[in-house]
């Protein structure tokens, strides 16, 4: 058997277990073999395969990124884009694909799989940890550690300098980014989409404690965070559409908490580091065992599916449960991040 | 209320961050106070009295080890132990106890309970990870780390000698460790005591290897890994009792293995310093809910409960149904180790 | 003897290696005791002290920061400053400073030794590295790292997404930084203040590599980086005074290749993190041995001394030789940068 | 022209980044080629060409190892190996020859210079750290980084357990490794070959500062180290040799701590670990800086150098002057070490 296999959506750290999982084990296993595409579905419309075996994947597992690239492009599914996969996958005589993409990816698996009649399995990847129906994702382990090092980092110039250190992470839909790596680093608070903010509330805290007992604080934001409505002058930070109109939140918070208070304030977006490099066991662990996963989960003649994390084991769930929704930060832990603060 | 705090057994990353959680909660969501005792039971039973304020856990996440101590020393429970122990409770009016420890301790804590009448709370901490009815324990993801490290460190030197390195890490009855470590690190072979080896067949599979492909390999061997019955000279390596004569398992591998292929083989004993150094944030996060959940669970009135992590949640579980018991690694896990070689 | 002791200027890592050296040494060797004061010169002024024995240094070898924190705020010299100044150091009985900063706190450091007439031992920190007369700065090495860090998880994402990586980092009047990241992580282009660039070589440069071989770059640029005059249309980005229009040099950087080439671009300015963190070893020999090395100063009755790294030696030099000069990357350093591209 | 390139004897973090260097700057800058050998002198005796161009060195910044090999084996030199390189030498129409390596290497490298007439220029590494005539070889400063983590990771167990914990880590002629990971984690004791111990002063000192202060120590012993003679019963722990009877001297060290004082002490060490794992950005400068000044080296025709660090520079020096010789820590640096403990 010719298994298909692409990576798609922004990149993260533990990609490249997954995929050598996928080869050594569909190899070794099961002497099927393996036919990766360049730059997720953009490569496989354009037909970019790339044939893999073991050679292909070794020394893989302490580097970050996707040996096989990937792209945030998807195919005009409406347009020529499926019939150019559907003609690469005939090309390349692939028999059944596996995916390790985003939300985004997933669902474009489940419709090549209904259109082209192939078997599809997908394997969920998102620094975010977004991802319903699976306790993790691959890449949020390492994001989180690269977050709360930054937390730590800042934590030191902020209690040197007396200093509000505000610290921007990724996370648009949900604040696990932040709400982890904010329990993690022990940061005062912690602004998630899940809470809209009171800028009021802030203000009052940082102002509580710097005059009780600390002179410095670390703030912690996601992203998507964003203001209640009826609070922060919330038109003048945002559009019509509740689109930030200058800068990111970030900016606007430290921009507040300075005039506020009056504390020195300094902002950090993190950025494009957060899912780069070295990916850590976890996530390692979590790439191999998904490949395995899908694997097994091909010879045993499954589509539809996606490979999850559910307490300590790897389960099948069907994509169609997981198109279209977002895994939000559960309440106790946005408490627990509130009252450790 | 007056709550009680030990920390018992070898100590681990991220204690710190669930004493932290317990002094904060208590003290900022119920108006409790904490005291701890210094060196687990052993403080308990001696009187070590140390209250602990919100400024005794500042700055203490990022670090290692125990701010309350440790020991491995456990109360003479049939002579004046019980009566130390229950004497320090009523001095200190401790009217609830909560211990941070593995196996051992949560078994006293159980018996503490049931002798005193006080409430007592258990919060599961090993690098072994064998606590059954939890996910994961307290420390276990540091010490994966620091032995994945070191198989990285390891993969580089073998390969640039072409040598046989063998690393033997912690874990005595489970192989939790050894696993985790060996599929994150990409080792050749691993050694766990849930599945006893046979040398024989650990010298076809390198000889084989080094013949087809490559010239080195990783092997990480549990401490607790023993060879099956009838094989390896079992009766020349163990004696009556199945002890190891004379070394470690590592170096009885370790020596077979240079003897039987001719290939250049080296050992390492990780050692202490997997149980030490700044724990990783998902230790940090456990030991912070972990913390909150054992100050919940006491001010609920639940007694001989053991904090678990279950999939995302955190749950509580009796003690009676932990004790005793040992979690081991999962057939799948093995079989991933093994797929992936 | 007592001996007066601030941190100056911007925090970062190995100051408490320096502090932790400075009061254990005058205490264990001497018999002298320390008074920190708080918040460099500000504190300094104020009279903000705080005595210092080896309990209050205990720990903090790994710890990021200072310990007596810092502040950017110097004296008004020709006003109240001095005389605030002398006042505090007669009020606490000072017959010593050693002062830890760099080229302003120096500065001061000289002008208090020539008002007051007490010894004054300097002790050169900064991520700049750009003091003169000594090899190396407390901090630099650790920033190097973090930057370097940033580098590598940089890279793994670029490859994946055939980018091109703009990473700015701290060095206003010297590159020791982009430089140093840039060998250690490969990128592709540095971009430093001892050598004004030309947008269009960039481009040229970019171009031709990605057209050739690789379709990701990684391009290094300090704060302080900036074009030749009468390219990269100047005035637009560019005031009378040479002063940035609009954000910083790595976005104009950014802008120009996205524009320029077509090339994906994506801008991440690393911020305060450089700062922070746990310290490498050579920070923490370094503080270490300055701290030492200040001390004997002291002790040998020496004045407008600074403590310099020399080769494998610790060696004094005139605080006059220092102030006012800049430690510029050398020609070879940038070659090699260059050479290796 | 054709360069030939080998590494020789232990692999340590750094060795790929200097092998880059040459490939690139060589085929850059002046338009040579690179050979590269296997396995060391090994490898250039049996004729192991490996062509190298820089595709070849791509990524490999962050690696640990050789991509070359190494082996610990040198020709028979006065038998058939010598007549063997130089064949090889001729095959490959080699007109002069790299070598990196420790001091073994160096000194076969000037036997091949001598005997072959070709260019030879060397570049020293070792963790080590005791080649003469340069401040630094290629690996010290990752080893020191990794023995400094180790002490970090021991620090919090010995504390928490009220512990002696004694690391034992390499370094067989000088003491570079255990004095600066001593200084750099704050071990209360180093032992370095440099300065031969005497065991009643080290029982008297830890005696002294558990009684005083204390519950816990941290012992950093270099391989080497060895106590002075006439004291700790030296004949029972060495031969008539001077060689350790049975086992390692840290073991020797730890037993008689335990012995003499009665306080719970634990073993680690360190072994191979020490040599492995990614490069710090100032290996991977240094083998950078030194990989471009061979090759100019070459180009200028040089032979029988080596290149150094020389406070902030790369020279050349002659290899007669760095044969036989050991570079020792010096009397400052054993003193720093005490005055802090």
């Amino acid at each position: 058997m010719r298994i298909g296999l692409i990576t798609g959506g922004g990149d993260c750290p533990g990609l490249n277990a997954a995929i050598r999982a996928v080869v050594k084990h569909a190899e070794n296993s099961y002497g099927h073999s393996v036919v990766g595409f360049r730059h997720g579905w953009k490569g496989l419309a354009e037909g970019a395969a790339q044939p893999m075996s073991r050679n292909d994947v070794r020394n893989v597992l302490p580097l970050g990124g996707t040996l096989l690239g990937t792209a945030r492009y998807h195919p005009d599914w409406d347009g020529a884009g499926m019939a150019a996969v559907a003609a690469s996958i005939e090309e390349e005589k692939i028999s059944a694909l596996i995916c390790i993409g985003g939300d985004g990816s997933l669902s474009a698996a489940a419709r090549v799989a209904a259109e082209t009649g192939i078997n599809v399995v997908g394997i969920p990847k998102t620094i975010d940890n977004d991802v319903v129906m699976t306790d993790s994702t691959i890449g949020f382990d390492t994001a989180v550690n690269i977050a709360t090092e930054a937390v730590d980092r800042l934590h030191t110039t902020a209690e040197s300098h007396n200093r509000v250190m505000v610290l921007e992470v990724m996370g648009r839909s949900a604040g696990w980014l932040a709400v982890m790596a904010g329990i993690a680093g022990g940061a005062e608070i912690v602004l998630a989409p899940e809470a809209p903010f009171d800028m009021d509330r802030v203000e009052r805290f940082l102002k509580h404690r710097h005059r009780a007992r600390k002179s410095f604080s670390i703030v912690v934001v996601a992203e998507g965070a964003h203001p209640a409505k009826g609070t922060l002058d919330y038109e003048v930070a945002y559009g019509k559409h509740g689109e930030l109109i200058a800068g990111s939140v970030g900016s606007v918070v430290a921009r507040e908490i300075e005039q506020r208070t009056g504390f020195e304030t300094r902002l950090t977006v993190l950025g494009h580091v957060q899912r780069g490099g070295s990916p850590l066991p976890t996530d390692r662990i979590l790439g191999s065992r998904f490949g395995v996963a899908a694997v097994d989960a091909i010879q045993q003649g499954r589509s539809n599916v996606m490979t999850a994390k559910r307490g300590m084991d790897i389960e099948l769930v069907d994509l169609a449960e997981v198109e279209g929704k977002v895994k939000h930060v559960p309440e106790d832990l946005l408490r627990t991040a509130n009252a450790l603060a």
